[in-house]
């Protein structure tokens, strides 16, 4: 669509939203509105809180997480377990887990996963400092759980790592795969309900959670 | 969702877009983490714009429309005829008869429409200033259009208007409703296709555009 703007401010603004993810012309023209019908309190508070996020906000040193301090609050927490590291693709996934409460360890972002058909190889991630904090002399490294997307780059990416480790003395595990929990069997995909028979657990452990 | 957030900023911004209409916690979420894999100066751009908006962007003297200046580019243009006036609810409505190319007159945007249910008033509305502009002595306005929706707020404004207007000698015009060029007539509701027979429109007129 096409539109006439009657003002320049707002076409640029309209033209700002647009170049969002997901977000049309019309939507940007209608979050624009929105705004104008604010207070101007409220849209200064949205407008320097964008430009403060990105002045401000840091990756952790340790797990490339996002964070407010140099080394994040859960690399920090002496409550969580150093000898465990999940590797995971994004920060969202670690949002995801933490949601869970079921994981004390600590996590390694990657920043992406292995795509030859993007452009996004080994280098592009932190692999390399994934794997400086594991040979390192003082690591407590002794597990890594892959939590990495069950696609062709995920898959590549989990066995790249493993290949780089294969003459380290560490346990490299993965996450679970199977019927999600209250799913029905018959709608299930016969590849996750195969993988959920070979990975049986015992029923003794099942009833624990 | 509840999230958990690693760093309060990202939680900040992430609530900051989640006060948007239509965006929820995930795609709030999205959008920062959007942000933050941009260039720091499209993102400072994108907050300053936001700013500058709010703070600079003025409502036309004369027809309410968003504008950068005092009166907007349409009211300020000797090629639009000040003698029609065009009611419509918002801007994105002049943005839209605007698009046609159709219309040569000018506007009058109300701010909305009466709603008792939203307890939006005539005074919540720019009816009063239609009317100074319409009974002023150096007044030109000689028909105005009612192109408000077909609803029973839009019913109820335009009678609103037009009862305001009775005592005074001026051509009170609404758009045309009828079916829609291209639709079938089988699909079309029976209230629009009694319409578009009731208001049907002399052949040659048709064959003109």
């Amino acid at each position: 669509m096409s539109m006439d703007f009657s003002s320049k401010l707002l076409e640029q603004a309209v033209n700002e939203f647009a170049k969002l993810p997901g977000i049309g012309g019309k939507t940007a023209l209608r979050l624009v509105l929105h705004l104008l019908r604010q207070d101007a309190q409220d849209v200064e508070h949205f407008g320097n809180t964008i430009l403060k996020l990105k002045k401000e906000i840091k990756h952790c040193n340790i797990c490339h997480n996002l964070s407010d301090t140099e080394v994040c609050h859960i690399c920090s927490n002496p409550r969580r377990d150093p000898s465990t590291v999940c590797i995971v693709e994004n920060v969202r996934d670690v949002m995801s887990i933490e949601n869970t409460q079921q994981y004390h360890g600590v996590y390694h972002v990657l920043g992406g996963i292995i795509s030859p058909m993007e452009g996004i190889g080994p280098s592009d991630l932190t692999i390399n400092t994934l794997l400086d904090k594991i040979t390192s002399p003082s690591s407590e490294i002794k597990e890594i759980i892959l939590a990495l997307p069950t696609t062709m780059e995920g898959d590549t990416t989990n066995f790249y790592i493993f290949r780089k480790l294969s003459d380290i003395n560490i346990k490299i595990t993965t996450i679970a795969r199977g019927i999600a929990i209250g799913d029905d069997l018959e709608y299930a995909d016969e590849l996750t309900l195969g993988r959920s028979i070979i990975n049986r657990t015992e029923f003794e452990t099942t009833l624990k959670n």
